[in-house]
């Protein structure tokens, strides 16, 4: 293993691809949201290739888009994550496995223990993407009628946090005694009871499972408002960070870790890993063209309501196979509509290719060969724009063998990316400290 | 196969065995509740024998007893049930994977989701063991001071039910069409807003997982109150019932199914399992000294709290050799106390022997060889006493090879249970009836 700095590589997953219009692509298999046998392969081929973490995307409702969108996406359905994450676990030995789990719709209890057991099971895999929840239909799922603010949904997630490190840290990792002879199973004076009254929660504890083998599972966030990244520089391991070009991801970078650094939190100790789309060709040219199929595969019908959307502007009526015309000004985002634009006028997309590539996938992409994807990640990595990346394949199992069998290889040729694991746990792939526990700090004292 | 009844048989399970004396037993895996290779071997042993599930006991809470108990019981830890299950689903084909989940301290829409989850992932073989969590520990660790009444508990379930059965049935069989050529991927025509608003539960629905591959997972119930007879009468396919003797199991089982009469549903469509412990001997001799020896890691500290509490009244100053004294009446549950005083008189216990017992395990027993063994599931079946069992091994992994190895051949050889599974589902094993879709009973009409 060379000196360089390392890529760590996420797969974030959804069983068809997160692109939209994927279950359609040559060699798709538009049953995966029903096959776990199809997502045991991805699981063993990324571990093959030695991927830090599958990372499986996740929702408390059904995606809120119009019908006509809807009904042509394979996200109407997927698995929920720890069902899938823990059978993967039993048909996996080395990559990390994160789970979303929200702060705003469960309670710490059971997402602590859910996520120790998930440790357990995979002897230190586990990973928890902390998550509040944006999905406004999500709270009605849960009975309630209006969502939570954005502001109150991170103070929950703040002290949600702490009381599921707290419960995790319930039992001293040598509680266990288990002396056969004696009967003796645990040491009472190396228990915990949480006892927790806070503004948003109220949790006793223990919890009645050992602290996980890796201390806390890796704590991952993807929040980008000014909340969210206080929170990710006060508590998180990993950010799954969204950024269209390098230069919004240093400066994300640059933030998130000086916040840290004001914290006294070592930069080390949190990785940046933005999302990025990855389409390979043997040739650029060919790369972009499977890219335009791809796209051409989201319905136009789904991919108009998407510009619709993004403009803030029906769409409709616009010649599919013309120029974006000029869009008056709206209430709506203008963020999302001068990204649209910009979108549109970069790359010379007609309303149709514009419709279709918001509507697949329009977010920081890498489309090329090995060559040029590594040149770019090795960009990235180098100039502190991230630590590595949550890769994104464009379709399955294509995109993923693609990325697999051809970009890993170039990687690790360039010294930029494990050949093997470094241990066995998620905390030692990603290079982070198992953290101490806040009541026992010390190991028992040997008794006289 | 011959034309007589069959015997059902679930594996009731805590990772080294429900007997709190088992981890200390010779041979035992003092670890098992760490070690997810010991389960996975005990499920892969359990299906090889043609066990219709795998029922993993469980509870919210640390169980509330004595911390001088507590801390000799190997209860104090365990995995959660979804991510065990989901694990074990990955490394078994045919097997039953029932979990317990609370209607009173969760959300109906994570249970059913889970559940859907877990029943996709393993081809149609999850059961959902429906509780109301007695353990009043159990509130505190979710935000509640008080724990929910009786009532209200069993009218919150009966309520969740519908609303959990009700968002399996979100999608009709045939709504994803997956039609690559098109660009259709479901057919909104067959997707039903659930829309629930009652006195307890407010969902909107749709669950965004298709509807499981067996309808619905199998609806296990362990009640058996008043309210939780009529629950089961109502609801349940199968029925954890427990009782000490043949009488009261015929007289639960003539009570139940003859709710189901009053009801019109069909006896067949409920199947109702006792837990049975069952020891293995060559002789009965050997098997009652495998018992007593298991009984006897009991430690006495922990047997005599059991004692106390089962009598309501202090037996630490009674003569643990001697026989158990006369108790005075006290305002401590009656049927507890005569249950101690009639097992003590019946077996001729001493204190430490009674105390053991309690301590350890005291329901339905069956000691004795294969052929005695086989004998008593034989009467309990062919009298009504019940439709097969929920087997406890009293210490793993001999008590379960025993069981695998000795009894289970011994019962096939008499006609009285499978030699292959019937089928691929948990459904098909028990012989129960793949529900129809409330919302979309017949499949879609042909398009014209």
């Amino acid at each position: 293993m060379s000196g360089r700095k390392q890529l760590k590589l996420g797969a974030f997953m959804r069983p068809a691809s997160i692109h939209t219009g994927a279950w359609r692509y040559p060699g798709a298999y538009p049953d995966a949201n029903f096959n776990f046998g199809h997502l045991k392969r991805f699981a063993q081929r990324l571990e093959a290739a030695k991927f830090d973490a599958f990372f499986m995307a996740d929702h408390l409702a059904l995606l809120n888009m119009p019908v006509e969108a809807l009904k042509r996406s394979h996200t109407a359905t997927s698995f929920e994550p720890f069902t899938l994450l823990s059978a993967l676990a039993a048909v996996t030995d080395r990559i990390g496995l994160v789970a979303t789990a929200s702060t705003t719709f469960d309670a710490p209890f059971h997402i602590a223990r859910r996520f120790a057991s998930l440790d357990h099971i995979s002897g230190g895999r586990a990973g928890w993407n902390i998550v509040t929840t944006s999905n406004p239909d999500a709270a009605l799922n849960f009975g309630l009628d209006d969502h939570m603010d954005h502001g109150e949904r991170y103070a929950r997630a703040r002290e949600f946090y702490d009381v599921v490190t707290g419960l995790w840290d319930s039992w001293a990792d040598d509680a266990f005694v288990r002396d056969q002879d004696s009967g003796l199973y645990f040491d009472p004076a190396r228990l915990h009871v949480l006892g927790h009254k806070g503004a948003h929660l109220s949790v006793r504890g223990p919890l009645h499972i050992a602290r996980p083998v890796q201390g806390w599972p890796v704590i991952v966030q993807a929040g980008a408002s000014e909340a969210g990244r206080q929170l990710a520089a006060e508590t998180a391991e990993v950010v799954f960070a969204a950024h269209g070009h390098l230069e919004g991801g240093r400066a994300f970078y640059a933030d998130v870790k000086g916040r840290m650094d004001a914290l006294g939190r070592s930069r080390d100790d949190l990785k940046i890993l933005p999302g990025a789309f990855v389409v390979v060709g043997e040739t650029v040219e060919e790369a972009r063209a499977k890219r335009a199929h791809l796209d051409s595969l989201v319905h136009e019908e789904s991919a108009i309501a998407s510009l619709s959307i993004a403009l803030g502007h029906d769409a409709s009526g616009f010649d599919p196979d013309g120029p974006l015309p000029d869009i008056p000004e709206t209430n709506a985002s203008k963020s999302g509509r001068e990204r649209a634009i910009a979108l549109a006028r970069r790359e010379n997309l007609t309303v149709r290719q514009l419709a279709q590539r918001l509507g697949g996938y329009a977010g920081l992409a890498f489309v090329g060969t090995p060559a040029t994807i590594a040149d770019e990640m090795e960009e990235w990595l180098e100039t502190e724009g991230s630590d590595g990346f949550n890769v994104m394949f464009p379709y399955l199992p294509g995109g993923l063998d693609d990325f697999v069998d051809k970009v890993v290889p170039e990687l690790q040729r360039r010294g930029l990316f494990r050949r093997e694991y470094e241990g066995t746990t998620l905390r030692d792939s990603l290079g982070l400290k198992r953290p101490a526990n806040r009541f026992f700090p010390e190991p028992a004292a040997p008794q006289a």
